[in-house]
């Protein structure tokens, strides 16, 4: 494929500003800003590879961008998300999070690393391949969502209403990364969440803080209150203390799988310059982010911590809690069991409001698309990819694939320093360009290899 | 003036609608949401009078909407904000705070009170004088800015480059309300405010929670330091416990004014549904609001707290806090007194930011347009208005009409169930036209006073 890798070196420049582009729209879903925009962009470059793309909405969703190019035996399900976490310049950034900045050989930007990259770069791949060979081998159908930070809430609907549109027989998932070894990751599945909101109400109304001289701050006794909660929902070493929660013990396949998997916490330590718990192996560590579930504080806090200024005698305080889901634990399941615990704890007055919600999943290293993303990987990086059997964030992988029994398997332009969701976000340009040129492969591999 | 009062009544209709577009139009300083499209409907209103209104920017500031009207013998500065404080439903709001509900006689919306109403009656007043009387016996200027309540940090320039717009014999300020009682007060002047945002960061990175299981998450003790320092800033009774921010004695003029404002502790508590500290008389608790210099949790809390979710280990702790500042105070000296006192409690890695600084204000009794006000107060409402020798809250005053020598006065519609900042924030209707037909006076007088 020396053709396509000279057409890609050659619009290297075009390409890259694409990517600034894209980087430069706002897409936060969570707020709602610049997301009609962004649809339309993703839109209009699908349209820029022939396809006729449509804005599907379900509900009061976000749009769904949708597009179908290409035919053969095969169909590939190519699912990406333009909507992006919330990023403040406060937060840490070095710049403005959505005016991108190219240093030491990486595009910083918010959204850059998830998903941004992995959304253009496929797309700029298919166009490559198109322009090269004149056709594709395949079916390619992309399925560019803009809920996936917000969990994906109108998703099982989309998929009810729209199974038709992403029947394939294998699909490349939104994310994609190298290890630390710089060898691409495959992940087979992820971990299923649980997204919730737990806040307690003070006996008063919030007031102007021109008052403060004589009515009493509830703030640093709501929080404290919340605080007591939270420290329960933890043991000693950060693992979830709620009953039901255990880690189911591990089959020998799963533990085998785990030796194989080159993972040294030293090395994330210093990488993402974040503190691990004490005295973990690179197995037991591994095994615990992609086998056992968690419990994380997001944020705790009593009245308003936002941007800005905001003067006022505060009444309530808040905790968002996320809980990660190894296969075979529910979201349904997690939230009895925390509704249970704090009841257990005394905890009656705190309300819990469910946020976001995702089944695990996982599927089998022996599917055709998985076998297709190996050689690829192979042929381009020289190297063997490391297997995942799921990665340790979240998707909505289950509604999408494993109901419609899709094989789904990741490969991006992530890698380990990309400070996803974090400040100063960003991808290795060499990663990025790497991945466009394995992507040919990938399609041309998935079109040809036998079942 | 009773074609004046006719003329509203005729149109109470209208002018009520009229209210509802504008607290229908988001305009929040704090996120930039609806500004322009704010300043521009307050422009075109103006315009309606017959003035050539101004979108005057200073900077990267929010447009100040200036008009000019009638001549005379003396000149009228009319102060008002046309952004309003932040507002999420979740917040306690019983509707969209963006949709106002007229309910049991009061209309609800963020920034009814605070400070559409008393924008708009002042305009509708001037109106009504203009179409009953043909022509008004005094010049007015209207000078509406957009960053009242993010601290008016443009104002200082906008003074210094448009001096001679506001010159003016006396001015009404933005805010004012009736009492307990019912009766009108008017404040003569305001405290000071220093908003500063007190910071503690993680030796960690920001990182995305699907690590949780084996990356130590800083939030709880990140925000317990916080609490911390927080908690070193008050004595028992909520009073600041900083060095410096002594009360000084009062005179015995103020001392002697404190006696004659009716001011009952315990309506205060359940008309506004808080607590106050108990023990307090009402003149005790008076002189401390006026007086004494407040410290005040806006806000604590690590990690994201805001609406919807985002999924992080967080890596730092923030807290919102607000000193109000009795006349005789300034921000400088109280921003010099935290630092000293985090220093010497050991708080050194605590950083400081300051969010927003105002000086008190404070004027006379016996000027003109305080008289003016007085007089149609009793020919409306048929009672003497309190005069507070200061209000609670902040604002500009200072830079506006202090440095300037411009005698100012509040008189307007709010009232002490209207939850200015808060949530469910409303106004009486039959506030707002009580309001509207005294101002007709306030003109009248204004206009014909001796000195």
């Amino acid at each position: 494929m020396e053709a396509f890798d000279q057409y890609i070196e050659k619009h290297r420049k075009s390409y890259l500003e694409e990517l600034r582009r894209f980087c430069r729209q706002p897409s936060i879903s969570n707020t709602g800003k610049g997301m009609q925009a962004m649809a339309e962009m993703v839109a209009e470059r699908l349209s820029g590879l022939g396809a006729e793309p449509r804005l599907i909405t379900v509900g009061d969703s976000y749009p769904y961008v949708y597009a179908e190019i290409g035919e053969g035996r095969r169909t590939l399900l190519i699912y990406n998300h333009y909507d992006v976490q919330p990023a403040h310049r406060e937060d840490g950034w070095a710049h403005d999070p959505f005016d991108p900045v190219i240093q030491n050989g990486r595009l910083y930007a918010r959204g850059v690393a998830d998903n941004k990259a992995n959304l253009l770069f496929r797309i700029q791949s298919v166009e490559a391949y198109l322009a090269v060979y004149g056709r594709l081998p395949l079916r390619v159908r992309f399925l560019i969502e803009g809920e996936e930070e917000i969990g994906s809430p109108h998703l099982p609907r989309f998929v009810e209403s729209y199974a038709d549109l992403i029947q394939a027989d294998g699909c490349i998932w939104e994310s994609g990364r190298t290890g630390h070894n710089g060898n691409p990751v495959l992940h087979l599945g992820l971990r299923g969440i649980l997204y919730v909101e737990l806040s307690i109400q003070a006996d008063q109304r919030g007031m102007h803080s021109s008052w403060a001289n004589i009515v009493e701050n509830p703030a640093l006794p709501l929080e404290e209150r919340l605080r007591q909660a939270l420290q329960t929902l933890m043991d000693e070493e950060g693992r979830p203390a709620l009953n039901g929660l255990e880690t189911p013990p591990l089959s020998q396949e799963d533990l085998a799988l785990l030796e194989t998997i080159p993972f040294d916490p030293a090395t994330v330590q210093v990488e993402h310059g974040v503190t691990l718990r004490p005295g973990l192996s690179g197995v037991e560590a591994l095994r615990r982010v992609l086998f056992e579930p968690s419990c994380n504080i997001c944020g705790l806090g009593a009245g308003y911590t936002g941007p800005g200024i905001k003067t006022v005698i505060p009444n309530r305080a808040v905790a968002k809690v996320d809980f990660r889901l190894p296969f075979g634990l529910t979201p349904d399941e997690v939230e009895i069991h925390l509704r249970r615990h704090l009841q257990a704890h005394g905890f009656e007055e705190i309300q819990i409001r469910r946020l976001a919600a995702l089944h695990p999943a996982r599927f089998s290293p022996n599917a055709a698309i998985v076998r297709a993303v190996r050689e690829a990987v192979r042929t381009v990086y020289g190297v063997e990819p490391t297997i995942y059997p799921l990665m340790p964030a979240s998707g909505p992988m289950y509604t999408l694939c494993q109901v419609q029994d899709i094989p789904a398997v990741t490969f991006g332009t992530g890698y380990p320093g990309d400070n996803t969701h974090a400040a100063n976000e960003n991808i290795r340009l060499k990663d990025y360009f790497r991945a466009l040129r394995c992507f040919g492969r990938i399609l041309d591999r998935f079109a040809s290899l036998e079942d």
